[in-house]
């Protein structure tokens, strides 16, 4: 007060220097580009390496760098669109939404007692046998997702009785068999929600990203002659994929990073 | 090796405690109680404050818990579910996908020469004037998201001549002129693209947060008798909203965190 300061804004040191650098990194490298090392950097903007390293960290989740061992660190190529709304057995390959190279790959069908969450979230009895469908979700061969559905065994009840399969050859078959079902029933995906959720172990696994990674929670209810037969739960790398919803055909999303409008505009 | 310690798993020390600690808020608090401070925490779980600051920020950002100054930390309201799909003039408190309280606050409307990034998104050419109206999404009262909608000058060419508004209540009837001229067209949003973002300073003033703050930008195009005729950027706080998709009525998204399902399952 009185002493000709600008009013201060509360901006950490290293949020500062992110912006800095993705202006810098839109206007002198394109995608695919190596760009210069940390000690580079951190004199070049005359920063410590410690808030370099945040900064490079922030633009990692936000998908605008990748870094590659015994390469360096990459301008990050575009989110790729994925068109959620897709046929709960197929890959979606074809017809409107398609994406080329979008494909599935089971990890294991498990069936056991629906815990009291479950269960609520499917609207059966708490104990009733759920059958779940864990996959990854690729686009030309790389793991964009993890899709646990969950199926109530009243759903799809003439499922050929395999009591206590684990793994292997037989356990693949038993989710192709849940998902022809659901298929036959024409179980279709009628509301979807989306919220920012972090990467659990076990799916931080599956996704091959460290525990913590962000992800967009994507969950699905499949409904058969207006009743709930599935829930589908996947997790979407929020670094590498923009979610792509609504009629399509007519007007196709225009692959625009949305930040680049927002900076534009 | 041969040393008979276990596989060591990457996990960093703050991620680890996140772990713990929700554990514990989901059995021993509900929603809106107040947990024990910083020290009695760091005491109770024996790490040191540094770490324990940071599981408490990574949790405040999943939106688990919020911080009230002169009060301390309390469990987070699970997030509010936000349709996405409302008309483009309109509130959207009323019919199917309804939430009580939603209201949109006009920030303001502004003509501008579309840069070449936007001019490309709304597929004009590069210098169209382009009105923006800025609008904020309140629920009860509480600011949930930003939007910038952008319509090219072609698309409304009814809209009364008032150069050079800036601010007060000429700027508000200008930003209703071109909702009212919209709405007259029939556009309907047809397609829509969800990405994880961070608040900018700007929309992070706006959203009343501090800037990186995560947020989950919605890219929207409106189009009318198979024209696009408006572009809808949008930015939700991603730790107090879920937004929700596709048909409505038949049945209902389960307002159940998806974490909580996907820790069940």
């Amino acid at each position: 007060m009185g002493q000709g300061q600008p009013t201060a804004v509360p901006e950490p040191k290293y949020w500062h220097l992110r912006t800095v650098l993705l202006r810098t990194i839109d206007a002198e490298f394109s995608t695919g580009q190596v760009i210069p090392n940390e000690r580079e950097l951190s004199a070049r903007f005359g920063v410590a390496r410690a808030t370099l390293r945040q900064a490079l960290d922030q633009l990692e989740m936000e998908g605008r760098l990748v870094r590659r061992r015994g390469i360096g660190t990459l301008i990050a190529a575009p989110r790729v669109g994925i068109p959620v709304a897709t046929p709960v057995g197929g890959p979606g390959e074809s017809g409107p939404g398609a994406v080329s190279g979008l494909t599935w790959r089971t990890v294991d069908c498990v069936s056991a007692p629906a815990s009291a969450r479950l269960a609520a979230a499917l609207g059966i009895p708490e104990g009733e046998t759920v059958h779940t469908v864990r996959r990854l979700r690729l686009v030309q061969g790389q793991i964009m997702a993890t899709e646990s559905l969950h199926v109530p065994e009243s759903a799809v009840p003439h499922l050929p009785a395999v009591p206590h399969v684990v793994g292997g050859a037989a356990e693949q078959d038993r989710a192709k068999s849940v998902l022809r079902q659901l298929e036959r029933l024409g179980a279709d995906g009628q509301s979807r929600s989306v919220e920012l959720g972090v990467a659990e172990a076990e799916e931080a696994a599956l996704l091959e990203r460290p525990p913590g990674t962000p992800v967009l929670v994507v969950t699905t209810q499949y409904a058969a002659a207006d009743r709930l037969v599935a829930l589908a739960v996947s997790t979407y790398r929020a670094d590498t994929c923009r979610l792509t919803f609504g009629e399509t055909g007519k007007v196709e999303v225009t692959p625009v990073r949305a930040g680049a409008v927002r900076s534009a505009s």
